[in-house]
């Protein structure tokens, strides 16, 4: 009897804001979602509740929290483990939960091919996934049998897996970001496409998978990759397992990561299709006792590495896109090169004092952000010279800010650095961006993180860290602020 | 003052433990670690403990928790952050912390071809791992500036990044598994390769990029990836970093993920190097504006994909390991192929009631797994037939036992299925592997979660949903018990 029902006064006010279409207590309405996928398990629910944007999600999830009512978030309902099924909740099988469902939420709110990321509500449906970023020339590489039911939250929620995981890995290989509604109702806002963000907690890993008992996921910025060029399949016929994993080893050594999919059925397995599931016929003349299916994958042409890459700077060239360029004839050459590269820290530093931050935005937006802000640091600390280098693919740069020239570094370093650092960072986190992508917080950038971090974010970390380390002994005083020093209960 | 000093009883007791190699309070042995890396803080701590296993790393953190005494780990000090130097812990500089170093803990436990993937202490440098998988024909795919000091517990405290994330992500997307020492003492055990596990909260995911303050990782098992087949190195001159960008995505249009770094250095960071750094020349004969270095890398020959795929196929054949293969040879057989791996869920429910269970174990031992389980499950419920298939690249089938041949199907799954998935989740569990590879916990398989799962990873997973949840309203009944049951506080 933990969970009590809704009032009335709850009910009328959700009713209120969310409108006949977001709010039903119709059992015909409620009916299709209450019994599982699998058809295991039927529950009971007050309210069928449909938000139709964050704000409407965020407003239910507190109007429920100040009552204690418990929510239950449904995406396509194709959990093959009743995971979005309102059972067991409340005694004598009252009707106490909210089934919130989220397949009101289905904008694809942005496309960006520089970026290589997707923009999803948590409603979007799989299968219309697949279709928006192919309009686009992108793959989003997850897929599986639900697909025309499974939606973008609850593959989240359940940190989906399906047939291309050897390659790309489950779904929480392939989320950039998450926006969600936390159980107090505030919202965790992360739907940037950083590459790189080392500022604490990650806490949408704990979403991902977590089976929509910390929070309610109501977006996802979702990594995509290029599409298709080529594909080989592949039925092979086998005699043992154990001969099909040596396989594997055998295929990915020559093919590399062009494996995407290794799939294995057993004689029975076959059998089993080509008897129960018109138009199928035996893919080999004889049945093996173990088959595989193999799919590999390959974006683009069909010469070595060295000619790809020529060929594909001649066309970068052609376009206008590149001035000159040079390909490594031999290991030293490309030795050479990467120590052109690997060299810049340490002549920096023989060069003189600099404040260093490592910083990352969304990746298309990163040539223009350097400007910016070199721009703006010049013309906020006179004389000061910005330099950024680094690793543009990942939207992270090395953004530096060097001693005026001619003036002693030292003192300048001393009076200025810390003032240059907090407005680097701060022109970061206006950006959307993140001011350690891949450093960490540590002591040296705490002051700043506290400063410059989203409220609900660091009052979740500051919580979990609570929860498994009450006496809050280990490694004090980086990332979070000493036990004694936090604010917030 | 909140931190105490530890106590001489406390001191003795580790010293006890650790001997003379795992304990000092010698100041010219602490002194070198007390300062950071880019000699910016300095610390104190009233002694060195290095414990030399994971056993006497969970003693150290043990016996620290019983005082309240501060731990500070550390690996190769190389944080750019001072996240490793015990600096601020305790009023008037007293020294309060246990610096915990971890670099007596440098063993290579494993290193599994079959698994693609290595099992690391906490200790090891990273280029000694490098060294010690490049040794086995693999490669692990992260390296950084301070390869010669960083070790792998500190390169997963910090989600460290480096040249290769573009291709292969940052440490988050290489860590397989983690054993750590949570801040009471008790062990996380996680270091079974497993490509897929959904069995609730990630909870090493907390522990990557924690920064050492949610625990003391000891040991970790990475992914693993083939070694380099060819390599090619580009320096490329150009107007803009917008051009920059644009070049990217041309690049990974034309070479897909084969490209691996993409490093942006501006005109002035080239004069820099060139300027201060012996042995460096210009690479391009005009300097521009920006230059990228580009790595591009494909392990293996040079042909379409479907050749490549041939060309294995005949080598798997020649070898025997393949009895037939087909090579799809249009889309549309393609889609015939896919077609019958597909059907295989149709087909077995239109051939009756099975018990379904979605489980994975580690690669390299998923052929002698299917064998035994079978085995035993034929053994204790005699005509059950189990069946296996499906994602065997990442360890994953879904191991089904259909109801005996000429049975009633339904009266069998009602008196027997829930036996049978308690059985044959014990013995996933017993061979270190997971119950639920990709479908979740949810509510149908709850109660076998409960039981079989490790209790520290339970406390921790219910102390977590405590802090984000505290009124438990978020998706109650699924993964977890309902408040109400929970037994430990």
């Amino acid at each position: 009897m933990r969970y009590p029902e809704p009032s009335a006064a709850l009910l009328s006010h959700l009713s209120d804001r969310l409108g006949p279409a977001g709010f039903s207590t119709d059992p015909a309405d409620l009916a299709p979602w209450l019994t599982d996928w699998r058809r295991r398990l039927t529950g009971t629910a007050a309210a069928l509740v449909s938000p139709a944007d964050a704000e409407e999600a965020a407003f239910v999830v507190a109007a429920a929290a100040a009552e204690g009512v418990a929510i239950v978030p449904q995406g396509g309902n194709s959990s093959m483990v009743a995971g979005a099924t309102p059972a067991g909740i409340g005694a004598d099988g009252r009707a106490c939960a909210l089934l919130v469902s989220m397949r009101r939420m289905r904008r694809i709110r942005s496309v960006s091919v520089a970026d290589n990321a997707v923009v999803a509500e948590a409603g979007v449906v799989l299968a219309d996934l697949h279709g928006a970023v192919e309009a686009e020339g992108r793959r989003f590489p997850l897929s599986l049998a639900a697909k025309g039911n499974a939606t973008v939250g609850g593959l989240i929620a359940t940190n989906a897996g399906g047939t291309q995981v050897l390659r790309f890995g489950p779904m929480r290989a392939l989320v950039l970001g998450i926006e969600a509604v936390l159980p107090d109702g505030s919202m965790l806002r992360g739907l940037a496409p950083l590459r790189k963000d080392n500022r604490g907690y990650d806490l949408k890993q704990l979403l991902i998978g977590g089976e929509g008992t910390l929070g309610l996921v109501t977006a996802a910025t979702l990594r995509l990759v290029p599409a298709i060029g080529e594909r080989a399949v592949a039925w092979i016929g086998l005699r043992s397992a154990d001969d099909a994993l040596t396989l594997l080893r055998l295929l990915e050594d020559r093919l590399g990561e062009a494996v995407e999919s290794f799939e294995l059925v057993p004689a029975e397995g076959l059998a089993l299709v080509l008897h129960h599931i018109p138009d199928t016929r035996a893919p080999l003349a004889e049945a093996s006792a173990w088959n595989v299916l193999v799919e590999a994958v390959s974006p683009a042409g069909a010469v070595p590495i060295a000619q790809k890459l020529e060929a594909a700077l001649a066309a970068a060239i052609e376009r206008g896109l590149v001035e000159d360029a040079t390909v490594a004839q031999s290991e030293s050459q490309a030795d050479a090169l990467w120590k052109l590269r690997e060299s810049l820290s340490e002549a920096e530093a023989r060069d003189g004092m600099a404040a260093k931050h490592d910083i990352a935005v969304p990746v298309a937006d990163m040539p223009g952000f350097m400007a910016r802000a070199a721009a703006a640091v010049s013309d906020r600390f006179p004389g000061a010279r910005p330099i950024a280098f680094g690793h543009l693919g990942d939207g992270n740069v090395h953004f530096n800010v060097r001693a005026p020239a001619n003036s002693d570094g030292k003192a300048w370093f001393a009076a200025t650095a810390a003032d240059v650092s907090r407005f680097v960072h701060g022109l970061v986190t206006e950006a959307g961006g993140s001011m350690s992508a891949e450093h960490g917080i540590g002591r040296l950038k705490r002051a700043d993180f506290l400063e410059l971090t989203d409220p609900a974010k660091l009052a979740a970390m500051i919580a979990i860290k609570r929860a498994l380390d009450p006496a809050d002994i280990m490694n004090p005083g980086a990332l979070l602020p000493l036990a004694e020093e936090r604010a917030r209960p």
